[in-house]
C-alpha cells in the first residue's frame, strides 16, 4: 500500500512505542491502515517469537491486537469528528483492557493479519474488535478498550 | 532464589518460547517460583520497552502475564496431584485466553513483579489471575486461561 499508516502521523516522541512506534528500532514497528470500514495490518512474526516450535508466540499475538486496536482506536476517533489525520490537536489512545481468546494454534511463517472492526465511540473511549488470521484462517481474536491519552501523558511536540 | 524456576524444568524442545523459554536467546526468558500459595517472577523491561516515553509497554505486560499464568498452571497441576516438577509425565499449558487490565501507566526502570493465583483447577484447565506491580504499586491486574496441551503438540522429549 503505498497510502500512510495511522501510525506514520504520530509525532516523534508517540514513535518510540515497542509494538508500533516507527522510531523504536528494537520493536515491532507494526502498521495500520484503513481497508472500507475495517483496519487492517499485516505482521510477519521473526523465528524466534515462538511459543513452541513452528507456532507464533501469543504474548506477540497480543500485542499486535493491542497496538492495531489503539491505532485504530485513533484513526476512528478522527474519522468520527470528520478530521484528517494530520490535524491537531492529536488523539492518541492507551489501552485501558486487552482481550485475547486464542482459538488455535497460529502457525509460524506466513504473514500475520490482524483486522480490527470499531464496535464503540463513547467520550474518551473507543472500543475495537480483532482477529488475527493466517492464510484466512482465524487463529485468534481479542478485544482492545482504548481511552484517550491523559493530557499529562501527551508530550507537546 | 536457588531454587528452580517452573521453566527450568521444560524439557529443551518446550524451552524456546519467546515468554518464557530459557533456551530463546531473543525472548523474555521469565522465571516463576512458589512464593507460598502464590507464584511470583519479576523482570526488568529493556529500555526500548515501551509504550510512550518512560512508561511500559502495554504488550509486554500481557506477555508477562500469559507466561507467568502458563507456567503457574503446570506448577499448579503437579501440586494439586501432589507429584514434583520434574516427574513424568509432564504437565504443559498453553493459553487459552488472556485478559489484561490496565490500571495505570506502568513506569520504566524498576523491576516488574508478576504475582499469580491460581483461581481453579478443573479437568485440563487451570484459571489464575494475575497483579503486576512495580514498587508495590499494583498497576495491572490480568486472568490467563491455561489448558493442557495437546498431545500432538507435545514434543515427547
Amino acid at each position: 500500500m503505498t497510502q500512510k499508516a495511522f501510525q506514520d502521523y504520530y509525532t516523534d516522541q508517540l514513535s518510540y512505542c515497542y509494538g508500533c512506534g516507527r522510531l523504536n528500532e528494537h520493536g515491532l514497528q507494526i502498521k495500520s491502515y484503513w481497508d472500507g470500514d475495517e483496519s487492517v495490518a499485516t505482521f510477519t512474526p521473526r523465528p524466534y517469537h515462538i511459543a513452541i516450535p513452528g507456532f507464533v508466540y501469543g504474548g506477540l499475538i497480543a500485542s499486535l491486537i493491542d497496538c492495531h486496536g489503539t491505532g485504530t482506536a485513533a484513526a476512528a476517533m478522527y474519522r468520527a469528528e470528520g478530521r484528517a489525520l494530520d490535524t491537531l490537536p492529536p488523539f492518541r489512545f492507551v489501552t485501558a483492557s486487552l482481550h485475547v481468546d486464542y482459538l488455535k494454534p497460529t502457525p509460524l511463517g506466513a504473514p500475520l493479519e490482524v483486522r480490527g472492526v470499531v464496535k464503540e465511540i463513547k467520550g474518551r473511549k473507543v472500543v475495537v474488535s480483532a482477529t488475527l488470521s493466517v492464510n484466512d484462517q482465524v487463529c485468534a481474536r481479542g478485544q482492545v478498550v482504548a481511552v484517550q491519552m491523559p493530557e499529562n501523558l501527551l508530550p507537546s511536540a
